[in-house]
């Protein structure tokens, strides 16, 4: 028996699914590739996720579960903002570097409009949201303004997924290696970017709001 | 005749092609499917762009010319670098809105590895680095560090691009109406977050550069 069978048929198919969806994109994924590829039959994923949107639906669980987490972790233990952000942009680095296919998988399926999935992620997305907005608010944004934190909320965890999409040109063009000294500095470096660019927006905002009569 | 058949049918199965690309991934859209949607023989594929790979390839280089334009145009006017960022995110905002499925295609597809595209990919990548960098240089960071742009320069691109990929989110969400006052805004503070970070960047690497022997 190979290690890959000595794991439950539900976390094989999970981990199949993954890394199909990862590499060819959910839409060109069949079932029966799933099934074939995680040694089970096919009824199976039937019978444990009713099919591949009930796969995807777990993907996006988890991805959400360990990301509102990672968010709650960096905004509960009483840290300045700066700290905040600094940790948290640690935490999801490590997550991607330890998770990039999973993760991969949820951004890219993000916008993808399936009906049986949508209501999970508005609720997490919402969820997400509102712990996000805590801690950009920490740094003297108008509560009022989600306008604005959806720009600004959504620009920090492009930034750091980009990375990860792009890893084979990051390679290929830029000659980096992918070791601890570089996320080290890619941390620092998205982070430093992040702090100081929400310090200039709420600077521009305060000025901008001082004009208006 | 409807005004869909007044156009040029190698122009008709690129319109289709990306509109169908955009809306179900590039994997999952099949030639008989966008000879349907545009009205052409299959054959017509084939003589045009040699399948479907050859109509990714020519949405790839419109994107890639059309966006390598917008940073010589933004570099090359003899601005500040300051007023060079602002203008090149106007640019692609302004770009993003009137061709946003042609840029969801390029962004979408640009991690897949198509061995037919490689060459393609490393030559336009290669030369917006190399316009990119021209511009990010001229904040003050080392000219030898292409490791720094590289995680800078596509911090910039995601920021932008992931407003677009979210569209629904925000709209169902945070509210927003894609009007031109939301956009305005949406430039002016990406461009001040960018501003600002890459300003910080730049500061923290002399600080640190300082310290070595």
């Amino acid at each position: 028996m190979s290690a890959k069978n000595n794991r439950e048929p539900k976390q094989r198919i999970l981990e199949a699914a993954i890394s199909l969806f990862a590499q060819k994109g959910f839409a060109s994924v069949g079932v029966r590739e799933i099934a074939k590829e995680s040694d089970v039959n096919i009824a199976m994923i039937s019978y444990y996720y009713k099919g591949k949107v009930g796969i995807l639906k777990a993907v996006l669980e988890e991805f959400f579960e360990r990301y509102c987490q990672m968010l709650r972790d960096a905004v509960e233990e009483g840290k300045s903002s700066e700290e905040s952000i600094r940790v948290l942009i640690n935490h999801i680095v490590d997550f991607l570097r330890g998770n990039t296919e999973l993760a991969i998988v949820a951004y890219n399926e993000l916008p993808i409009d399936l009906p049986e999935l949508a209501a999970l992620k508005a609720e997490k997305i919402t969820q997400m949201i509102g712990i996000m907005s805590g801690l950009i608010r920490r740094f003297g944004l108008d509560h009022e303004d989600t306008r604005l934190l959806g720009m600004i909320g959504p620009s920090l965890i492009s930034m750091v997924f980009m990375n990860f999409r792009i890893k084979p040109i990051l390679r290929n063009v830029f000659k980096v290696e992918f070791n601890d000294a570089y996320y080290n500095e890619f941390s620092e470096t998205i982070a430093t970017l992040f702090l100081n660019g929400v310090n200039g927006v709420v600077a521009m905002k305060q000025k901008q709001s001082r004009k208006k009569p």
